[in-house]
């Protein structure tokens, strides 16, 4: 979960064995593998959250919004209505809040 | 190209023979060859345009801002100090000025 959400089930896809910046030095392997995790841990948010829609998104270089120098994968559930918050514009979450999505969305993972 | 940018150089990718509207639909393998093209892609709009980041996204669902509902990533090239655009906020590009953008970037993929 990013502990800068901006939205409720904010949701990060990170490569475990990687140590590519972002996605333009990523081996072709890693970025195959990753956008399958990617799907299925947006299937699981999608699950556990029942979103209006998902929004999935990756910045490569400060200018784009990244923040940390590696390579991860934003998703973001939208709801009608609620506007997308700002990365850490509503501040930290809850961290035990945010333990309790994170189950919610693992136990949805198949 | 992205014929309503959200910044100079919006580019769009979309795999050629594909149902899906989104990414959760999308078979593995068009997904895991799709993501290689986004990088590929990528780099060419950084070999051809030089920007400061890029950012990456893909939209599932009108809420999450899908307007056109096959799967489709977009890349949209960013500056610093230049702000992002809304989609269709500055109304369409001229397309003249988009196929000499696609050349540029097209005569980069490596």
């Amino acid at each position: 979960m990013d502990v800068f959400p901006q939205s409720h089930g904010h949701t990060l896809v990170i490569p475990k064995h990687s140590r590519a910046r972002n996605l333009l030095e990523e081996e072709p392997q890693v970025l195959s593998a990753l956008i399958l995790g990617v799907q299925r841990v947006a299937r699981a948010v999608r699950a556990a959250l029942n979103p209006d829609g998902l929004m999935i998104s990756q910045f490569n270089g400060a200018a784009s919004g990244q923040t940390v120098f590696h390579l991860h994968v934003h998703i973001i559930p939208r709801w009608e209505g609620v506007p997308l918050g700002r990365h850490a514009g509503g501040g930290m979450a809850d961290l035990d809040e945010l333990k309790a999505l994170a189950d919610q969305i693992a136990s949805k993972i198949s």
